[in-house]
Formats: C-alpha cells, structure tokens, sequence
C-alpha cells in the first residue's frame, strides 16, 4: 500500500470514530442506569442520529423523549421520541416549542431517573425557551452585535434570559440526573459555550451580566432587567458530562489508525488554530528534519486553521494546507502531508481535503502551476484536482474541526 | 529556578555550542593530520575566530596560514598566519589578494600534507580570485540580477568565472588533503551554496551555465564565454568536510540544556521557514493539547522564520514568534515560549529574541496593550519590553539561525 493509501485510510477510520452514532455508542457502552426511569432529550445538528443510536440501544428502558434538530435533518420516527424540526441558525416558533416539550418531560421526575442529554453543534439555536419575547431577544441580540459585544459578553446576557441556557436545562431535570453526551464543535471543549450550555454550570455573574448592559448602552425591557439579575446555577451535581466525537477524539482515532499502519504516531495538538498554509509549512519543516529516521513516523494536528482569502479561486483550509506542505516537502522521498474537514467538506467546494506528497510540486511545475501563485489566488482545488491530491469522502455527518497529519513512511526490518 | 530562567540557560547554552571558536574546538578534538603539514585557509564573517582557535590548538603544528575576514573582524595578529581584511558583501581587491596568497599557500603541497579549511558565512564574497576582470564579474553578476536569475542560475555561472568557488580551490589543494570545517548559516546547509562550494564538488554543468548566458542573452567577453566551457570538479576525493555550529547544532545543544534541566526534549524540526506569527500560534496549540503531561517537556524548533512586514513598530521575527504564542499559551500553567537569533539581535533592535509565558497576555492587557494590534503594527519589542519579556544577548560572534521552544514544566517526583 502506498503513502495515498495509508491517509485514505487514516481518513476514514477517524471519521468514523466521531460520528454520531459511534460517539453515542461509545458513551452508551456498558453505562448502568440503576432502577429509574430513563429519559432522553436530544438537541443540535446531530440530534436525530444521536437520539436515533441511544433509543436503539435503549431499547425498551426508555420511557420518552424529546429530540430537536435543523429542518431535514430529521429521517424518520424514533420509538417513545418525540421529533422536531426547527430553525438554525436563527431559534424559530419550533424550536420554543420542543424545548417547552422537553422541559415538560422532565418535570417532576425523581432523584433516581436519569436523562440522557444528548447535545451537538447548532443547539444553541434549536434549544431555547426564552423567557423574554423572542423579539425582544432578537433585538436584544441585534444591539449586541452592532456594538461589538464579544461571544463571551453576549453569553453572560443571553443565558439570563433563557429558561435552558447557562446551567438551567439540567437545573430543571432535578432531582433526577443528568447524563450529558456532548459532541463537541468548539476546539477546547468549552462545555459552557457549546449550545450556551444548558447542562453546564454558568461561572458569569449578574453584576458582570449588567456591566454589559452598561457598557454598551443597552436598550431593554424592565422584565428582561429583572431577569438579568436572576442568577444562573454555579454548581449542578446531579451533571455528568461525557465529551465525544471532539476533534480530540477524531487525532486520538487518527493516531490509532497511524499505528495500526505501522506508524510511530504523535498527536502534536488538537487546538491547532493558525493560518492553513503556514501550518502546512510547519508540517513541511518537520517533515524535512526527520527524513533521516528509520522507522515511520506520523505527526498529527487538529483543529481548525484559518485562510485570509487574498485571491479568486477554489479551495478550503485543508486544501491549503496539503497544498503549502508540497512546497517543503518536494523531493522527499515516502513522505506526505494531508489535512481534511470531518464533515467531509472543505470550503466551498465538493472535496473534504487535500494531499500532497514529494513529488506534487514537480507534478504541478510540469504543468506549469507554480504553489505560490495558486496560494495567493486560493485556488488549491483545481492544483489538487491536477496533481490528484483531492480527498472526496462526501458529506460525513458530523462536523469535529480538522485533522491533518505528516506520514513519513519507512521500511522497517520485521 | 522559574521558567524565564530556564530559557535564558537553554539560550545561552545553545549559543555558546555553536560559537566558531566552539564549534572548531568541538570539529579538531582528537583530530590526527598524520605525518604531513599542516596548512590553514580560513574565509568568512568568522574567519578570525576560526583560525586563532585553530592556531591555538594546532600550535607548532601550523605550518602557515592565510585568514581573510570582513573589515573590523580582525582581532590581533595570529602565530604563523596572515590576517586580511576585505569588503562584504562587495568583493574588493584585497579579497582578491588575500585569496591568491591562500592560493600561493596551498602550491605544491604533498599528499600527506593536510589544508584545514575554515569556512563562514560571507565566504563568498570574501574568499574570490575571479578568472576574468573584478569589473567584469560586477557587470554579469548585475545582468543577471536585473532579468531574474535565480540564485542557482547565478551560482552555475559565477562557480564557472572564479578560481577558487565550485570546488576549485580543493582541487588546487591536490595531491594534498583537505579538511573543511563549515559554520553554516543556510538552512539545510546545502554545501555547495555555502561561500560557492570552494571544498564541494560541482554538480552544475558547462552546458547548463551556457543555457542560462543565452536565456538572458547575457553579454560576456570571449574570455568570460571561454572560461564557461570549463567544467567544475565533479568529485574531491581529497576533502573530508564537517559541518558544524549549524542550527542543526544549536537545536541539539538546546536540546542537551533542556535535557539537563529535566525537560522531556523533541527536536520537531531544525528548518522552520514560515511565518514568525504562526509559528508561534503552533507551538502555543502544542502547548494547548500537552498540559496534561505529568514531566517536563521541551518542543524544539530551530531555522528562520519570516515577517511580512505590514506596520510601522520595532521588532523581530523571534520577537514576534514569542509574542504571538503569548495568545495561546495565555493562562496555561508554567508554560512558556521563547526564540532568539543566534546572532544575538533579531532584526533591528538590541534585543535577540523574546520570551513569553502563561501570564504574558493579561500582563499586556492590564496595560492596555493586545497581542494582535502588537503584531499588525509589528511593534512587539516595546510590548515584549513591558511585559519583561526582551532576550538579551548581545552580540554573539556566530550567525546559524534562529533556536526557539516551547516548555511545560512540572514537578516531577523524584
């Protein structure tokens, strides 16, 4: 097998390591929920699949549940779930609706039932019960982004006028306990920034929530003042977190599809957040300082590299930065770069990364395509598609940042 | 000992390693030259150094030499050698003069006579007997310059007019032996760049040279057209070359500090050429995903990175490498980032690098300063100087590129 067919197959084997399902799965097996009851709710992106993996699994230990994803995202009944439809990224009527049900179903519950909270990536907008007029919130929203306000500011705000946000969901499930499986889409894992974090504890304070207001001259009600003097819940021990399918899980699945292959793999980091072609160049570097080991070696880096977009052309992150490590790496012999999107597209276009190996640049200069010149234009696709270097894998269902990794291949004495 | 002193100790440690003087002592400790002369031709930035240490070693053993450095580099008169000053990076006529003196020198050698030859950077300009007129060499060198020859392109041409580059001057050292020792300044240290090669076999040939005369139409003389049909030395069996107080060597010397303060050390790569910004976005995203090492780790980076220069402030490539970690690194726990230039000044400041750690960014922040305006303005020496973060140095005599680390320290039990 060749080196295109060692990242292939790293490709594949990490993606299917974080997807829902297998997250879900994983964070299922051999979990024991004592003698309650057993409640589901579901909300984000991924939420079908995941609630769809978690009732299959379930089977007839789950008493109900309440699943809420984006419109299409939803393929059919689950048994003893309720499914929903709604809005993202902007929360819509439906999206209040199914977030009304799932505080319903989890009233009243008692201190040895348990719900099982399944959250992924858009959650912020499908689960959500304002405690304000959903207009005022929109305006409210509104004023925050025209003045500037950062994430964390427009955070500690919104979260006091949610009845789910900043701690509140898994607020409202007590007694009972909350098992909450996070698929993570934010590098970090900031538990409190995903979806606002409704089974996570809020550490803001009021004060600091009304500074805010101060600060930028907010324009609100005097219901939504009051409001933004109630304070979250700063601790919630009836909380457990599982984080999965997180772009640590995708390097982690990368460096044991690596090994498998005879690999020597290191995971450099998973909060990879530079410039793609300089991360490529980086990459590039490393591979040229090692070309004298004996053994195969893999490097690999996730996370979520950024493109300040100078030209015309077609590309993504990823292709950028399998692009920029040809340039390094040309001439070296058994030694490749690659970086692709979990979610199987990068940038606008139809590929989920790219490759490049020591013999893509002279590949490319024969065709008189020069890296440089494609870099400045952003037009890694169609460099890529000539020197074959394209990964297709189709849309792959869940979205966990990037993964990227230096294969430096060697034959070593068995 | 705290972080910022550990950096300071790897800096000087891994300087120190590669200092000519150093790094000559290190390439003749238990050197045998048989029983035959020995004879000392040094050329470049550090030629001076180079030889006195060479001299001191050697001691009645030298039999003579020739020693040609850069105006003002000469430091007092050496036992048995003579000491030229000559123009950088303009060749001049006591270039000239001091090569065709080394030339006399190496005439009519025996083969159990040995040359030590010590090679520095600005050798190229410094070590010249060009075969036709200096004026005429002027003329093509700035030919090719104006219609873009690249420096390979150049090289084939300029080995081809000169009596002593593109492995010449070993060849004129026949029947004797040569033993170069290399100070490189050129990432990879790609021998036959180095001052031209004068110790390297030539791989170029005629036919190419005369290519690149008429792809530029260059206008040269007969004699200068005569000269290029004749080939370079395309083996020197008579040369034993070792490279030394490259930044492959620095970056091992800082590993051997790192190793001796308890540090688990990497080298990742000893040829970093990207941007100084992203590089130090990446070794803050490794230093992310590491905090949960239970020993002490060192990731080492060594080469020359690059700043487009986009503001109007004061400051450096490693400066601006040490600085942008500080964004990434922020709040992490006894972690740090640190580059310096070998040379002891990093671009056109006093200082030789920078340094930043886990509190670096709230530092800067608490006196209104932050990390990204810094970095568009390209103003990170007065940022780093308020933040306590400017490595000094001083001058240091060597010039092998830049060393940079990111270190995570823990206690570890004993």
């Amino acid at each position: 097998m060749g080196l295109r067919e060692d990242a292939e197959r790293i490709v594949k084997e990490s993606i299917e390591a974080v997807l829902p399902d297998e997250a879900v799965r994983e964070a299922l097996r051999g979990k024991e929920f004592g003698a309650g009851r057993v409640y589901l709710v579901a909300a984000g992106k991924a939420a079908w699949q995941m609630a769809d993996t978690a009732a299959k699994m379930l089977g007839e230990r789950l008493e109900a549940g309440v699943a809420v994803t984006k419109y299409g995202h939803a393929k059919g009944a689950i048994p003893h779930v309720q499914c929903w439809e709604a809005g993202h990224p902007v929360p819509d009527e439906n999206a209040f609706r199914a977030t009304r049900a799932a505080l319903e179903l989890v009233k009243g519950l008692q201190s040895e039932d348990t719900v099982l909270f399944l959250l992924s990536g858009g959650g912020s907008a499908l689960f959500e019960q304002p405690l304000i007029s959903g207009e005022e919130l929109a305006d409210i929203t509104r004023q925050m982004l025209a003045c500037g306000a950062d994430i964390v500011e427009m955070n500690m705000v919104r979260k006091r006028l949610s009845a789910v946000k900043g701690g509140r969901f898994a607020l409202a499930c007590q007694p009972a306990r909350v098992y909450s499986i996070v698929l993570s889409d934010i590098l970090g894992d900031p538990l409190d920034m995903i979806a606002s974090g409704p089974a996570c504890p809020d550490t803001s304070l009021c004060e600091q929530a009304m500074a805010v207001v101060e600060k930028y001259k907010l324009k609100v009600s005097g219901q939504a003042r009051e409001l933004l003097q109630q304070e979250t819940p700063k601790e919630l021990p009836n909380v457990e977190t599982r984080i999965t399918g997180s772009v640590t899980e995708l390097c982690r699945a990368a460096a044991r599809a690596c090994a498998s292959l005879g690999y020597r793999t290191v995971i450099l980091t998973d909060r990879l957040a530079c410039e793609a072609r300089e991360a490529g160049a980086f990459l590039a570097a490393i591979g040229q300082t090692w070309q004298d080991t004996k053994e195969s070696l893999a490097f690999i880096v996730g996370g979520e590299t950024v493109v300040h977009v100078t030209g015309q052309g077609k590309g993504g992150r990823n292709q950028e930065l399998a692009l920029a490590a040809a340039e390094g790496i040309a001439g070296l012999c058994d030694t490749a770069v690659f970086s692709v999107g979990s979610d199987g597209t990068d940038g606008p276009t139809d590929a989920a990364g790219g490759y490049s190996d020591g013999l893509t640049r002279d590949v490319l200069a024969r065709e008189g395509i020069f890296i440089y010149n494609v870099l400045q234009d952003n037009d890694a696709y169609h460099a890529l598609q000539k020197s074959g270097g394209l990964i297709m894998t189709g849309a792959t269902g869940t979205n966990v940042n990037d993964i990227a990794a230096l294969l430096i291949r060697r034959q070593t004495s068995a």
